[in-house]
């Protein structure tokens, strides 16, 4: 006797028969013979395996395995990566992906998850805002995996990236090439990856200048005001850290109208970083493997939150190499 | 009397409430009075109002009006930005947007239209591929709106931009640069955008040297690699007209290899035109209004096909003010 929900896995175990085809059962995929459906509800009844849902998906006949996606923003190009990603993910499971943006709103990602819920997804991928999740506990038949960072307040399932070791990666390669002042830029901190960035950038440097370090900007234009800032200081940085992509571009935006010639590395690679001049050196990651990663602990849940972590590296064009 | 099938509009006007009102009640939103409620199903049934479906919405509660949205890969930037565009503009209507990518592959564009239907999708936002759309029309209930392209074979309402003045503002842009042996770098020349995008191109020219139009290139890599032969040439081409955003991108690869300081100009902005050094000069259009658009055709369904164009405009940052 065990307290955990039954999963999908052990509705295959005891019908004897594969996950893929408990999967085209529950969601009322063609091709699986009259026996083998017989043999899943009954197996479904036996285990109390999300019975009323899945009997109720049985009943109505075709459904969709819908998988919902809430992260920030659509068109920033992380997230378009990771919905590309998750979507041919889903794909090999034959899901669908509906996707939803909440703009660093905490209440807008709320609304969503609630009208995702009250509509019939039951399957999560949610990068989450810095607000408080407790309120996602009460929602018993969501199966949530969070992604890229840690959710205050709830403990589930979560695809984290190395992000203290990719901080470190950036700031000990800067370091290497003989810089000292090396400006960090980064938004919200309460976010666990941008804090995990900030915290191996600190590890890397051993005491930075806190003149130097920049929390809290969110768009390639504040951004851009805060590195002609920092240039324009007495002591000004020669190098910078940038734990985003947006942080990177604001970098590349303010080089442009500035004589300096700072070296920089950005954290998450973009389609245009070889194209710059020099190109934009990153700590890069793959980001297939953090959609397979969500999609596959989605649809082998278990009692206890397991946590992924994506490996990092540092990708070497161009910007990272100047010297001091 | 009359053969056009009922809309949403109809029903409001029969039940003497508000468009926003039956979509309240047909997707079994809460916040409705049951009198209303009661108003809006008789005059579904007294309309005949895609009857079926609208009763078995009531009758089970609470389902989404969903919105597919079928286009070519979500991690091209013209494809995100419109996907978000999407997003909001469905979110004024309580809606949620499934979405699917078929990388510019017909077979797997139906597959996607018909796995989408199948799974009660009933409203399609389509950015059709060049394949030909006959297959669409057997499914009746389908509410589909093609953008971006005319899609062969069907007739639809569809949203376009205003391609053919775009060619045309890119081209005579570059001949009042002083600018006469003006190459055209395009993709899949049976999209009708592209199409028209030449067809301004050719308009503006009169007579352009064949040897410098090239069609059906797709990535940037490729395009870069085509760039670098014209610009090998013995006569080469002193200005470029990029017909989408790839091409552009596929441009400023090749010239960060060359010496050649070309002039250019592109088709759809991307969010880093303004940090290229020079900007880059592109054709812009409001992708805001071409979501609009699409989604007020769908929800207020015509029986005839209808025509939406968006216009355009020439942004001038840089590149495509270089002189021949």
């Amino acid at each position: 006797m065990t307290a955990r929900k039954p999963t999908m896995a052990d509705v295959a175990r005891y019908a004897g028969v594969s996950l893929k085809t408990v999967s085209r059962v529950v969601n009322g995929e063609p091709h699986v013979s009259a026996e083998v459906q017989l043999k899943v509800s009954a197996a479904i009844s036996a285990l109390g395996f999300r019975r009323n849902e899945a009997a109720a998906r049985l009943a109505r006949g075709a459904t969709m395995l819908t998988i919902g996606l809430v992260m920030e923003n659509i068109s920033n190009e992380f997230y378009s990566r990771l919905a590309k990603a998750v979507e041919a993910a889903a794909a090999e499971h034959e899901a669908l992906v509906v996707f939803g943006s909440y703009e660093e709103r905490p209440e807008r990602e709320r609304m969503l998850v609630e009208s995702m819920y009250a509509r019939g997804v039951d399957s999560l991928i949610v990068v989450p805002s810095s607000g408080d999740h407790a309120w996602l506990a009460r929602h018993t038949g969501l199966t949530t995996v969070f992604v890229d960072r840690l959710p205050p307040g709830q403990d589930s399932d979560v695809v984290l990236l190395d992000d203290l070791k990719g901080g470190r990666l950036a700031t000990e390669h800067l370091l290497a090439h003989g810089h000292r002042r090396i400006a960090l830029i980064s938004d919200d901190v309460r976010l666990s990856s941008v804090h995990d960035r900030a915290t191996g950038y600190r590890e890397a440097l051993g005491t930075p200048d806190e003149r130097l370090v920049v929390h809290g900007v969110f768009d390639p234009w504040r951004v851009s005001q805060e590195v002609a800032r920092l240039l324009d200081l007495a002591d000004p940085p020669t190098a910078f850290f940038a734990t985003n992509n947006r942080a990177a571009i604001g970098i590349l935006q303010a080089l442009r109208e500035r004589p300096e010639r700072p070296a920089y590395v950005g954290f998450d690679d973009f389609a245009l970083a070889e194209v710059f001049n020099p190109g934009v050196s990153v700590v890069r990651y793959d980001i297939d493997r953090i959609a397979h990663s969500a999609v596959g602990l989605l649809l082998d849940p278990s009692g206890r939150p397991r946590r992924v972590t994506v490996p990092v590296e540092l990708v070497v064009r161009g910007s990272g190499e100047r010297g001091a």
